[in-house]
């Protein structure tokens, strides 16, 4: 994709500047304008996730080839003479999705009304091979998350789906609503695919090749469970996100509307 | 530091939402600001540098010890069956300086006219041990780099050093520069660390107890050279940078006006 101001690192990522760059900084504010609509409260999260907060959640072993670890070398010396480059073991894991600083973030809370919370973080996920903007090693993800009961977070996911759907129609894009399930490593052994199958809670906002540009996701009480978040009854919480890969919706309307930045939204 | 709006990872992380959140954007904004007294140009950069553009600079052998590297699972088969966790080796290395990209961005051009860039990135530095706000294995790092013939880069690096100093004295801060030198692994016996002391080519600017919030770096044509930017003539670029650490403005702010949100400067 020649355009200006998309540059391509080979390992998977983008550097962005000039036209791209402002068209991102677009589409983000229209990401924020949207998730003030329910006066979501807004965090900043940092590039890692605690490995404790994953292995909570089972994460690593459902996910192990999307995951990206930070580490240290175990020897500096070693590596300042020029020699052996020895890893130490993982010290945190990469951000994979945006909103598990959320539920970390409300850990052992009780929710006494519905609320809100929205974050935008850089998320890394290993696929066998990038793109530029539809597919990155490093992407950007804005997220809208829901914590309450169930009837709140399915009220809010319905919300959400409308939000999503009038945004791609203000950039004139033509998308599909389709039931998804999240990227398990060999699905079919893993009996939460089985479940997604049977019962989808995910389900993505797709371009007509297939490209999903934004997901809504019910997730039960699996992180309010997980994070000790409860309700005021002492039940755990329900929560529900709404997510958009920024990239990729600079994508979408690059390919909608052309090379020539004259002809993007503004 | 107990402040309302930042929550603190244990891994040397933070987490920043409602008033030190609004106090961040507030600085940030005054640093865009202070980056277009020269017209920079803004990149949005990935939160890793390839690991070559790094070796290309020597910088894992003069700093293996700051290094936070990305990698992924070797067998992630064995990983979802509850196995072994054996790392690939490092695929990039998380961002150590917001301008390592700038270099990588200009890489192989010719430089006819004194260039500005400016980039706001992530950054990583292992460190022995974290402080919430000033000395985060993650933080947020925003630069000017110069780019040009020598006495360029000097102007602007006389430039740099005002304009940070009424940034501090806007926000009501006690600061003073001092020379500094790059924290290398084993300093005496690195070459680059002796020429340094011999000749300071980084300055800090400093609150009372030491803690740098800015520094100004001329680099002479290092990077020039390790990413053949060169000038009309067909020298190597000569560059140097104003870089600030976010979280230490934030820090420094609430030293001084104290924890109470109402009396940070607006």
């Amino acid at each position: 994709m020649n355009v200006d101001g998309l540059a391509w690192l080979p390992g998977g990522h983008a550097v962005l500047s000039g036209p791209v760059l402002a068209l991102a900084e677009r589409v983000e504010s229209r990401l924020a304008k949207l998730a003030a609509q329910w006066q979501a409260e807004e965090l900043r999260v940092p590039p890692v996730v605690e490995t404790a907060d994953l292995e909570r959640l089972d994460w690593l072993r459902s996910f192990p080839h999307l995951a990206t670890l930070a580490t240290t070398f175990d020897d500096p010396e070693a590596v300042a003479e020029g020699g052996a480059r020895a890893l130490a073991p993982p010290a945190a894991v990469l951000t994979p999705a945006a909103c598990f600083h959320v539920y970390g973030h409300l850990r052992g809370q009780v929710v006494t009304r519905p609320r809100h919370l929205t974050v935008q973080a850089t998320c890394f996920r290993r696929e066998a091979e990038y793109r530029p903007l539809e597919r990155q090693w490093t992407f950007t993800m804005r997220e809208v998350v829901a914590v309450g009961a169930g009837t709140d977070v399915a009220a809010f996911l319905a919300e959400a789906r409308t939000a999503a759907e009038g945004l791609a129609a203000d950039l004139g894009l033509d998308v599909a609503w389709a039931a998804a399930t999240d990227p398990f490593f060999r699905p079919p052994s893993n009996p939460r695919y089985l479940m997604q199958l049977a019962d989808p809670t995910k389900h993505e906002l797709r371009l007509a090749d297939g490209l999903a540009i934004a997901s809504v996701n019910l997730h039960h009480d699996h992180f309010g469970r997980a994070f000790a978040v409860s309700l005021a009854g002492g039940a755990p919480a329900t929560t529900g996100c709404l997510a958009f890969g920024l990239e990729r919706w600079l994508a979408a309307v690059i390919r909608h509307h052309g090379l020539d930045p004259d002809g993007w939204p503004q």
